[in-house]
């Protein structure tokens, strides 16, 4: 039997997730702006979006996301070396952001991010991340990503097996 | 006293929608991917974004929105035609979205439609709309739109005072 190792889980900050990607939310926006007569804050332009790479254009689907088993077992990474991709959570529930660094991926390097209920993420093109990990029972996420012309032929998708797995202990965070 | 006349109110669906934009909801979708190992469907590209034109690019925002007093006095519409503008509502209110065909503003054609928490809305360029009309508290929205190197001088935004102004008879619709 394959071993396992426990990642340990801490909370989403923007500075903390900055060398993975952006913290959509409103406390991370650089500027707010008063709009529609007044009835409206703009919290404006919260993520780098990239999805123009290589006739690439900008996508809006939902993601209808099942919790995993537990315990929590991580086997798969993946990362869009062509775009950015950005989920917003719309279920009311907390979710797991699982990345590594860009670049060579570096299992050692892993880090586990827990993302409250207001907290959208937005991977960089290239960020390694786990596919998306809802909490609490089946969650939507709104996700802006990038469409393009090579999609069918893999070219924005790479995927890496963890050895050995590893695991988050969701108890321990009494989630 | 300015007169005012009264705008019915009707539920939205997609194919009422469609001369406008599009419906962002999962019922809506033409294609449901199974991806990450079975964990999530991907309800796949929900709008036809239009975000690229003139040096555009796409943008995510939080709009935050308070409710108009009552009763609920429409005085202006607007239109951004260099760029699609989608809505998603984050904080699980119904709202109201108005608007008129493209080309030359008619205020006779205006329609509203009742939007549930769990629709959004995109604008296609140019089609004449409300500014965003919460109801039932305070309410977030994410807003993907277009981004430019011309908005400040307000090539993206033409406006449009309604003579007479229009009502929504909100207590008539139990709102």
């Amino acid at each position: 039997m394959m071993s396992s190792r426990i990642l340990p889980l801490q909370p989403l900050t923007a500075a903390a997730f900055a060398p993975y990607g952006d913290v959509i939310d409103c406390a991370s926006a650089k500027e707010a702006l008063s709009i529609n007569e007044g009835h409206t804050t703009r919290f404006h332009d919260l993520a780098a979006l990239d999805l123009g790479r290589e006739g690439g254009h900008p996508l809006i689907s939902i993601f209808r996301s099942t919790p995993k088993a537990r315990p929590l077992r991580l086997e798969l990474m993946e990362r869009h070396p062509l775009g950015s991709q950005a989920f917003y959570p719309l279920s009311g529930n907390p979710y797991l952001v699982v990345v590594a660094p860009k670049g060579l991926f570096d299992q050692k390097a892993m880090v586990a991010f827990l993302a409250r209920p207001d907290q959208g993420v937005n991977y960089h093109a290239g960020t390694w991340h786990h596919y998306s990990l809802a909490l609490g029972g089946v969650s939507d996420f709104l996700v802006i990503d990038r469409g393009g012309p090579k999609d069918a032929a893999g070219a924005n998708l790479d995927e890496v097996r963890l050895d050995p797995a590893m695991t988050i202990d969701l108890e321990e965070a009494e989630l």
